[in-house]
């Protein structure tokens, strides 16, 4: 390895410290009340080079959830080749639950910590961010069971508004309430993804 | 009114104003980093004073829920006189999630903040706690679904899990995500629950 790739890669593993850092203590101690001098604090390194690395708190957030994103992206790409949409529409939800329950700190920044308001967060809506391509993923999917009429001719944007509310909230509440008495995890998880596409079969 | 009358008035005001503090704080700041003397501070009394109508911060939470969870049961219960367990489930679910949306800090304080461990949670799952009392609610709507043939011979615990589940779903979402480019809501709303109860459908 030669210098140059030497220091790209050292800047890649710091990088990647920083976000760590980040992400646990936003989870840990809330967005709002963590600065960039506590993560730098964390880590051990001054403020001045977490800045080199990202620009402010909320550029940092923003990078957090496109590492999600790009995750979850991943992870519904794997199921592309399979030619009956319903199944990959039910493989995809429940890889969203899944990934949730296992990266919990990686799924409550991206999608649970309540949020300052400001034009940062428009970025996440546009559509080339990462999160935008999660969604588009699962509305392609929801869409091609509709062509193929496995659904009703059903709004597909509401549709799949609708499955990621129903995917949300079984690993939001799995999440948070561990202590609550769940039926067992595997059988309400399937039941959830099953009933939302039996009420929406032709 | 009596002097004696008076005290516990102002005692109620005294308490109602102690649980208002707490979950703005706790909301705002997350649970983890308040104490019981910044509580204090923000209504200006003594720390001392607040401990005599709670006993620790886990205390305070716990009353929280359980007022969030006194409305929830007390709208449930408007709903009984109706005959048509459908309907009466229908309304039930969209009562929950307009009350999360008209009341987004009682909703997260009691559905959405991480917590720590310990004792005092289990205090949710007892019998008469209203947390349990507001679940029992929504599951013998169903089991009434269930009962009348309106849904399939479906496992009530599992069927009620997964309504909650997606109720929440969309009430924190529509939260967390205000500027995420929502379907019309009650469109949304509806959908998700008519789209749950046609997936069950006998």
């Amino acid at each position: 390895m030669g210098p140059r790739e030497r220091r790209e890669r050292e800047k890649e593993v710091l990088r990647q410290e920083i976000l760590d850092a980040a992400r646990e203590l936003f989870v840990k101690e809330g967005y709002e009340n963590v600065s960039m001098r506590r993560i730098a604090e964390k880590i051990e390194y001054s403020p001045t080079t977490i800045y080199l690395y990202f620009q402010d708190k909320a550029e940092l957030l923003y990078h957090l959830c496109e590492e999600t994103f790009a995750k979850l992206v991943k992870t519904f790409e794997s199921f592309e080749d399979n030619s009956d949409p319903l199944n990959c529409l039910r493989r995809g939800c429940r890889a969203y639950i899944d990934f949730g329950l296992k990266y919990p700190n990686h799924y409550r920044v991206t999608f649970m910590l309540p949020r300052e308001g400001g034009e940062k967060r428009e970025r996440f809506l546009q559509e080339k961010s990462m999160g935008r391509q999660a969604f588009n993923h699962l509305r392609s999917i929801v869409e091609e069971c509709v062509r193929q009429n496995k659904f009703r001719r059903v709004d597909v944007e509401v549709t799949s508004q609708a499955f990621w509310a129903a995917i949300h909230g079984v690993t939001s509440l799995l999440i948070t309430k561990p202590k609550f008495p769940w039926a067992e995890k595997n059988k309400l998880i399937n039941f959830i993804i099953d009933t939302m596409i039996d009420g929406l079969k032709a």
